[in-house]
């Protein structure tokens, strides 16, 4: 399987700051780095985060860890949020659960997230992380969560 | 508030080395020792870790992470569900789904777990997150998570 | 087992009218009347349903439907958010997650739902099915809900 | 928008009697006649259902309650797992989580059901939800479902 591209032009960007305050919060993120994540991509509505393996990344097998694959997850969900949020506004996860549908057994993590409802004050995303071993790429687990907008609280 | 401590003889364990089973494959995850988290105690169907706060851990606020505390939680409750589990079995997290209460503002982040039901297969368990700030405890997130029992393929 | 009571003053009402808009918004809700849910009880931040078994609120087997009992629990859940919920407001579900812990069967349903947290927008709550089969009481279902306080805009 | 259709050879079943075995389970859950629900359409590996508005399927607002919208979609996505799973095998939901996008305002609920990963005992599974007003569809609510094989207890 391939990993989801951004769909084209789904939503319209109410910032038009919005790819720079994302990529200036994310850099913000101590976990981000701790975790060794990359921010590959953002779009209006979407975001993709890549996580190289580590063994300090695992659960007891080996595997990357739920809770880390979790961690790289809500972050693209967040971000797809955060990019289509307006000025002077900050995101905060309100909630979130995740299925993890295969193991975490591979050399790479590729989390993506996009919008499924953007709403004044709420965010409903989708996210979805894609492990890839030896060249091939497994659905490893999804996510439906819910953001909030923080009108008049401007990040960073 | 408190946290909560652990009930009282709720469950028997089904094998006399779920103590040594749980500390051992704690040990075995790379995360914990990552995100600087601890086991605090392990009792038949609870277990209770801790982390103190690091730059690295936190969103772009300077909070704990909601995907740190996501990792913490899931351990702890996935703990809780494996110190009850057969011989000769490991323990997998199937999903979880985590309500953020409060910021994770603090020094502190004491994340519990504990079994609702304990089934052949399936492990339904509870698990919070407590932050610590200035002596003062505030709960900050609740999971429910689900995990499955692996049979026949002993951790370690 | 026992179906837990009503936690004694654990909130404030922010509405003197708390008692009467929430019967008043149940006495509204058609579903309540198709599925025969009756309201029992409601206290600042909880509430207790019950529903009797007919064929009707079945699945496959013969047990209560996942989703029935989803919709009486979704409710008393919900009316515990609204007992606290400020005047002139209404209350909307924004998400739930709800684990099955064992079927549903039995011939009388009762769910309860208690508030986890109380925010000027969002409200999160416990929600909790226990089915009585011959005098025994299991716990057949667990919710964790989110709900949203619609200000200026109050119900009925 | 338009409620989507059945992805095309995407899974193949494990029983020949799959559309038999998914149409006489669903003719056995009294909840679907007392809802009001007919199932559109199965395929391997996805399922529709529609219900027509009716006044006793309401919340307070009159709008069709979150929890009859879950038994739809609970329905839709459990079928949808059914139909692929083995002979002399029966179904049941582990958990599901269900955000709301928007209210239920409308005279037809659409709920539809897919599998997004089909293990030998677990099914993860994706659930929608679409209400038409005056010919304009709208995505209203979005599910996370995981159900257990219960293998060696045919259903009927």
């Amino acid at each position: 399987m391939h990993v989801p591209t951004a769909p084209q032009h789904r939503f319209e960007p109410r910032d038009p700051h919005w790819a720079d305050k994302v990529r200036s919060s994310f850099a913000r993120q101590g976990a981000m780095g701790l975790i060794g994540a990359e921010l590959v991509d953002v779009q209006p509505g979407w975001c993709q985060i890549s996580m190289p393996y580590r063994a300090d990344l695992s659960q007891q097998h080996g595997y990357f860890h739920a809770g880390i694959i979790s961690t790289a997850v809500d972050s693209a969900a967040g971000y797809a949020g955060f990019s289509l949020m307006v000025p002077n506004a900050s995101v905060l996860s309100v909630e979130f659960k995740i299925n993890l549908l295969a193991p975490g057994d591979g050399e790479l993590m590729i989390a993506t997230g996009e919008v499924i409802k953007s709403g004044r004050t709420l965010v409903i995303t989708r996210g979805d992380a894609y492990v890839v071993k030896h060249g091939k790429t497994t659905h490893c687990a999804t996510m439906q969560q819910t953001l909030m907008t923080m009108h008049g609280k401007a990040e960073g």
